[in-house]
């Protein structure tokens, strides 16, 4: 409290009262910007255990990219968490093998900044994304591939096998354990900064004033107290919608069993309408005014929605450059694809 | 005439016949190489009436890596014709909306390396890359979107709208044709220059003594006589397929009214298995067997089709580095995806 009230004076020193103190009651919400600082942001994402390495993320979006992980062989991660499209789909609900829609009509969260998840799934059931990955990739209406079939044309492929010893070790494994945390080794460094980031680590410019009162409206109105963290989202919450919500009728996802939700990310949100766990909701405007309504229990005016949807463009974030994969060629050993 | 003795003359005094003659040969059996000079080769690709500019390749790259460019958001160009395997998809007949395969069995065909193609879909029905990306788009079983569907949806995303307009210039209609002439224009740069390409160009050491023996082998059996041009393929030949093919049976594509195929490219076989029309072989060696019998009316060895397989091996391209495009957001006015 001491360093607070010390920042605060020194700031109403500066005479740049608002700003600054809007940086402080950001970060008092529990609102944190991705690191500007490599080594810091790697300190968040890397795991000791299993070390991000060039090697790792290469090999890992390799297979993020291929369609050869899905039973059919054309559906890939990519798919459905589009790194073109702010790492959604932009439809309602997934649709996957045999153009099956997701039985729960649960709609596809971003992949980017996922690393700062607390739990992965919309029912948290999942503790990380090298567990998450093998979900999609086993599930029937989606990629619909067993893990025993998964690994057999992995393993059919030598240059594959061959960018996993690199990886890992001539002795690797090459099983869907080992594929899915490859995979997820790819996906950690999906982490976008954005302005509001620029913003938080200390860059007064990075925000214009309407941004700023946008920031301002959106703590004001509580919408922080589940988008926050670095993911500005990620963690679970009570889930509202479940009985409150407009669309609660679409899909009968429920939450988990203690009834709980997980926040979906604000980051890129201009870019992953339709939004809720159904997608039954296009408008952001409308969305954020759905939610005052449904989790908050307040009305939120058509002007204050535009102020904070004024913010959230500013979680838009600097994507990476991804340089898209040669995929190794299938040889007369990897099993053929199937559509049934 | 008289060139070429020279030329023959000069090489019997380097004392380096085989394989200097053997390039001769391969020309004179209009096997022709991708230009090494950069001007050269765009002036093979270029149209002087709409030119690439970086400008039209980026945009024409982004529409097409969008799904929104098919009826339900979730299919692009890319999804059949992979720029990471090799342009294709790896499966025998094409998979569109409502996981509907191609209703005559048809194979998708590499989008490398087709501006040299003469003529392009399976019967040649299309004279060229701008008027063939038309076709998949609108067919039912493929992307399903019809073109006033297309031209809504890019035309309500403003960032679209700005960089047809950068350009075109202020003027532009964009209509049907203008986006999927974009999309050509993008196409027109996917050339894969291979070992065979610098082995025609004058680098004797391009390809290894296995190699040649292998492109010997590749004209002595006849093959050139129908792959042939820059393209190794996308001329029209008479359709023996129909006829003789052990896998004749499988769809129902009997060439064009005239009983003519367009011969597929070779370059980056070894990673657009299955072949043929109706993508009934996988294994490139049997696959050139059956094409000595049923196209030459000649027996093919074991040994003979190891050695063209060797040969093709060297028509694996060098890919343009294709970074993963970020595509502009759709906006309240964008035609919502349907599944129907």
């Amino acid at each position: 409290m001491k360093l607070v009230n010390a920042l605060t004076i020194c700031v109403l020193g500066t005479g740049s009262l608002f700003a600054s103190s809007l940086i402080q009651k950001a970060s008092e919400n529990g609102m944190m910007p991705i690191p500007a600082d490599k080594a810091e942001l790697m300190k968040l994402i890397n795991d000791k255990n299993d070390p991000i390495t060039k090697e790792k993320v290469e090999l890992g979006k390799k297979l993020y990219f291929d369609p050869r992980l899905s039973k059919s062989g054309i559906i890939s991660c990519n798919t459905c968490h589009n790194v073109g499209l702010g790492g959604a789909d932009g439809i309602p609900a997934a649709i996957g093998h045999g153009w099956t829609a997701n039985p729960h009509h649960l709609n596809s969260p971003t992949v980017y900044n996922s690393v700062f998840f607390k739990a992965q799934f919309w029912d948290g059931r999942s503790p990380h994304l090298a567990d998450q990955a093998k979900g999609p990739i086993e599930a029937g209406p989606e990629m619909a591939a067993p893990a025993s079939l998964v690994e057999q044309r992995i393993n059919s492929i030598p240059e594959y096998v061959n960018e996993f010893q690199n990886a890992y070790g001539k002795n690797v494994k090459i099983d869907f354990t080992k594929i899915t945390e490859t995979i997820a080794t790819f996906e950690k460094i999906l982490v976008t900064p954005s302005p509001f980031d620029d913003y938080l680590n200390g860059n007064e410019n990075a925000l214009t004033k309407e941004e700023k009162a946008g920031l301002n409206t959106f703590i004001d109105k509580g919408c922080a107290s589940c988008h926050n963290g670095i993911a500005l989202g990620g963690t679970m919450q009570p889930f509202e919608l479940a009985a409150k919500y407009k669309f609660a009728s679409v899909g009968d996802f429920k939450g988990n069993a203690q009834g709980m939700v997980k926040t979906p990310t604000l980051r890129n949100i201009t870019e992953t309408a339709p939004y809720f766990h159904n997608g039954q909701i296009w408008s952001l405007s409308e969305a954020v005014q759905e939610m005052g309504s449904v989790q908050l229990g307040i009305a939120i005016s058509d002007e204050e929605a535009a102020s904070i949807v004024t913010f959230l463009k500013t979680v838009k974030g600097r994507k990476p450059d991804i340089s898209y994969p040669q995929l190794p060629e299938s040889t007369k050993d990897t099993s053929k694809p199937a559509f049934d």
